[in-house]
């Protein structure tokens, strides 16, 4: 590997979590080995659980947290979910047994501030030259995206939902 | 289906392809049939292709176009290309065995006028009512965002090409 890359998928728009997915599966599609770690717990992703599944040989797959949001009103509770998902993390990226580590919407748990936003950096930051990471979530903090090499921003330019058009199989989840 | 969405994904950031290989693998992952035409050919996707062919008894996948570019030498080879594509799409939109049609860089061919932007968008609004269409690329014309249901434009906010380090496999293609 040239150089691990520390990359960050951000913005309102859609595109993250399935770009993510996509990503995860174009490295298996190369043989190479993936942890995709899920940090917002939710039925509904039913179409992405399945999809994955065809590719548990050299995708290994987590599902951290609780619900939609880490907002909740067991803070304490939150919090305890939020360092064990981060700990499976680092676990993950300290193992050099993967080509990519996906964090899907691990954001709002530095957005929320559940972790400490300065360790956490300084862990990606000493480990991505030797591991790609890509993190997903809306309101990545500024010090994420100044300490990544990509940062892409999904902007909403129009939203179905918004005009009133329900969420969709397959599309929408 | 609620309503058939015409999405259109487009910018100059990283995510448009891995976005839209994710969602065809996610409504795969519901067991629904995708179409998947990529108009742009290229022997550098084969982590894609690899993944692909995981899902053969859902994505039908299809290659037009020759290369990197619709801007070529040979427009006439280039627009008889460009036309039996749409063609394909055509064909598959109208079909009704797919959940989901994906037009993979798509864009492109509207971009440098290889089609008719004002029959190919007719053809569109008459038929996504039935069936979800998801278009990639950058330069969408305005009038194709303007007939979308959903645009997400990624933008680039960081990226490692442009500091020096090299394209990477299972990041890049």
């Amino acid at each position: 590997m040239a150089k691990g890359l520390l990359m960050v998928m951000t913005g309102e728009g859609k595109g993250k979590t399935t770009s993510a997915l996509g990503m995860a599966l174009r490295t298996a599609g190369h043989g190479l080995r993936v942890c995709f770690i899920q940090f917002i717990k939710g039925s509904w992703r039913y179409g992405e659980l399945e999809a994955i599944k065809r590719f548990d040989d050299l995708i290994d797959f987590h599902v951290m947290g609780r619900g939609f949001t880490w907002k909740s009103e067991n803070l304490e509770e939150d919090a305890r979910l939020a360092r064990e998902g981060w700990s499976k993390a680092c676990g993950a990226i300290e193992s050099g047994r993967y080509h990519l580590v996906v964090l899907d919407e691990f954001t709002y748990l530095l957005h929320y501030n559940m972790l400490e936003l300065p360790a956490c950096l300084e862990f990606l930051k000493e480990h991505c030259p030797q591991q790609h990471v890509l993190i997903t979530g809306r309101y990545a903090p500024d010090a994420l995206m100044a300490a990544a090499d990509l940062v892409t921003e999904m902007r909403v330019i129009k939203h179905p939902l918004k005009s009133g058009v329900k969420a969709q199989k397959g599309i929408e989840f």
